[in-house]
């Protein structure tokens, strides 16, 4: 069966107007083929969308039948949309009885204020659901060639945010400093010293890999490959001015043995 | 512009056929529209597909052009196929010049075993690309409706496996043991003892809760919610024959405000 068959047969799984309904859907990392097909069909019965300032317009164009588009939330480090605003967009237009698409970065499970929002709408008893997306975490690894977890070398990785909204974020960096941790840092670019003074000061070795995957499946994608002990100042150098993901204690693989990611990196 | 038109305008990235060349494919979770687009697209230029068992007939059946399907894997605790044997299927149709995709239910970077199978790539200098698919985790979370991460709770999040290929796998059950810990744990179904055990011997509350999901985003679904204290015997009482992943700190919201997960749920 073609491509586009298969899809023209998806049939809806509920009408397409619910008064009143609220959509959490994940854009994913940033490539539109890494949308899910449920996202997709989200976006095109979407009457109204709300949308992270960090989503691509390739995506958010995908809402075809859209009436309103509003963006909200911040933009790297710069402005950003009070969280009780953005409550107020979703629950008014929900209230007015569209369909509303929550549109989050990544997936809306992981780093993304899904709680605060969820509150917003169990207070006006509003109905949601949540169609989840390909975080960063798993995209960066992708490019890469790395697993999270891998025999002999680590059973369990952590998933952590190196900034939140009241500065750095602290962890049990004992616990990270070990050998064979895994861990996958959100944001945590500008976190970069503090983070490399944290591992040393708990004893992890200046040699272990940290990988830094900006703009992760996007066009502009780089890759950033360097070690405990450089990665404040390779962070410094390359100045990613994108969303970036730390990938703690992984290096990605040879590129020159499998060149489709080689090409990839490039 | 119409759903179908959209994807028919998806132009292929690389040509259908580069010889033998690799795709490790995330099916997702169950649900195939929990597919990414580019996972779909992979399947359909796939001339071989190499699919674990527990991926559903209805995702495999999306290679429509294939010419040969190869199930391997294991199913839950039963009979398995041996990895060497796995990598051969891998590096022999790729040898021949086919479009060879390995089809890993979930995520390919998530306890997938990836690492032996791109190893045994590298050994034959065979090209390989990887696309990211929906982890369980993330399937499971958005059906209780919580984060992985909150604010004023927990600002990290583990990922780990109950059990591994030598039986129940370790972990800093120390660490898991303190208030507001979230992790997401695959395979724990049979660790649920075990699990119980060693968290409640470091100090964990056992009033936690804990929720199993089973089969997420497939349309036989169960949640189960309960807490460390009942886990073993809730566990042992539902017993789930589908994949579970537990989710260790969380509670399924109450569903009564949100008609729509309350569906889901039932």
């Amino acid at each position: 069966m073609p491509l586009k068959q298969i899809i023209a047969n998806l049939r809806p799984k509920r009408p397409a107007r619910l008064p009143g309904l609220v959509r959490f859907v994940g854009a994913g990392p940033g490539d539109p083929d890494l949308l899910t097909l449920k996202a997709l069909r989200a976006l095109q019965e979407a009457d109204v969308v709300i949308h992270d300032g960090l989503v691509s317009g390739d995506i958010v164009r995908l809402a075809t039948s859209a009436l309103k588009f509003i963006p909200v939330g911040k933009k790297g480090f710069g402005s950003h949309t009070p969280q009780e605003t953005i409550n107020a967009h979703i629950v008014e237009n929900a209230q007015k009885g569209y369909n509303v698409v929550r549109l989050k970065g990544g997936d809306p499970t992981v780093f993304a204020r899904l709680d605060e929002e969820i509150e917003a709408l169990e207070t006006h008893d509003i109905a949601y659901d949540i169609v989840p997306g390909i975080t960063a975490a798993s995209a960066s690894l992708a490019t890469i060639g790395q697993s999270l977890t891998k025999r002999g070398r680590n059973a369990s990785a952590r998933i952590l945010t190196g900034h939140d909204m009241k500065g750095f974020a602290d962890h049990d960096w004992r616990a990270l400093a070990g050998s064979g941790e895994v861990a996958a840092i959100y944001m945590g670019k500008r976190a970069a010293r503090f983070i490399q003074g944290r591992l040393l000061m708990h004893g992890a070795a200046p040699e272990t890999p940290v990988t830094v995957v900006e703009n992760a499946s996007r066009a502009d994608q780089t890759v950033l490959a360097t070690t405990l002990l450089n990665l404040p100042d390779a962070v410094e150098q390359a100045n990613p001015t994108g969303p970036a993901l730390m990938l703690w204690g992984l290096a990605p693989r040879d590129a020159a043995t499998h060149p489709v990611l080689k090409q990839e990196l490039a």
